[in-house]
């Protein structure tokens, strides 16, 4: 196996949840977990810290795909755009092939406290990214943290509506239909 | 000492913020806070699951007070007008006796990632909070999830002013202008 193997995250995420769903998460060794995807324990911590975190194997690529759309919207374009801009060019990687496995992650997920809080910092974490983005483009704070956060609920909430049963439609499209709620619920505050 | 002894909660945390200044977070054990308190540590872990939650001693009624303001707001109020009357009600238990005290527990908390993570944890439990109590009013999402995000900003932001090096001013006062400020930025986000 070369050390180079591409998609070696996603062989051990799908590894993790094959595991996860015949024994439950509590009772899976990372050993176990890199045998199952015929990689080695030592392959395994080159990619993650612990057992947690390949659960929650997309979020950096998708922090940095996040912060770099923000980054290169056109300058005239208002936080709202370049921040549905970015949730668009996220929402490549969110294609019908994943939304099983989508739902096996959340799955796992909800039922840890631990892997919720963890969620949490992940959650934050592009939160953050977007805010930092548009701070370079010179949104002034509190509208730079203020549309991140509404990036964020409008990412979360897209997410639950693609993997809720029986959705059938497209990630991009949810995400988007999210941010223009949200954005229409900002004039409803008072 | 009684068992109804009021106040155990704070003198925990009072003790442990002396121990951690002296010697690190990492270095001081639970029976030592409890010590220090002139506690047991039984008593510690009738208040307290383990040594990081002492430093957010305050979060849970915190996030009574909030909802409960909430809920008793005017028919009349907006989402915005229930999250300001929650917020200044929350005010009045960070007088300014515990300024220096909301600096320690701050700094001790940004030093260690897996505070920063319960951190985060707790800003989630009070933004659910927020936004159930909204929910319980008849408010839809997302503007309950909306308006409970702008609150927990406004909290976070009031919070980071109110212990910053030379603030004298009051924590209502910081909190109430920081929703003002977010709720005028809405304006803004195009």
């Amino acid at each position: 196996m070369s050390r180079w193997e591409p998609n070696t995250r996603e062989r051990l995420l799908d590894a993790a949840l094959d595991l996860f769903g015949e024994r439950g998460y509590d009772d899976v060794t990372v050993a176990e977990i890199a045998e199952r995807a015929g990689l080695t324990k030592r392959t395994f911590f080159r990619h993650f810290s612990d057992k947690r975190e390949v659960l929650f194997a997309g979020q950096e690529p998708l922090s940095r795909i996040l912060a770099e759309t923000i980054a290169g919207a056109p300058a005239a374009a208002t936080p709202i755009e370049a921040i549905a801009a970015a949730l668009t060019a996220a929402a490549e990687a969110f294609g019908p092939e994943r939304r099983e496995r989508g739902r096996q992650v959340q799955s796992v997920v909800s039922g840890h406290s631990d892997l919720r809080e963890r969620e949490l910092l992940k959650h934050a974490t592009l939160t953050g990214a977007m805010a930092g983005a548009l701070r370079e483009r010179g949104v002034a704070d509190p509208a730079a943290s203020l549309a991140a956060e509404i990036g964020g609920l409008a990412f979360s909430t897209g997410f639950h509506r693609w993997i809720a049963p029986g959705s059938d439609r497209a990630f991009a499209e949810l995400v988007r239909e999210a941010l223009d709620e949200l954005v229409a619920a900002t004039a409803t505050l008072g």
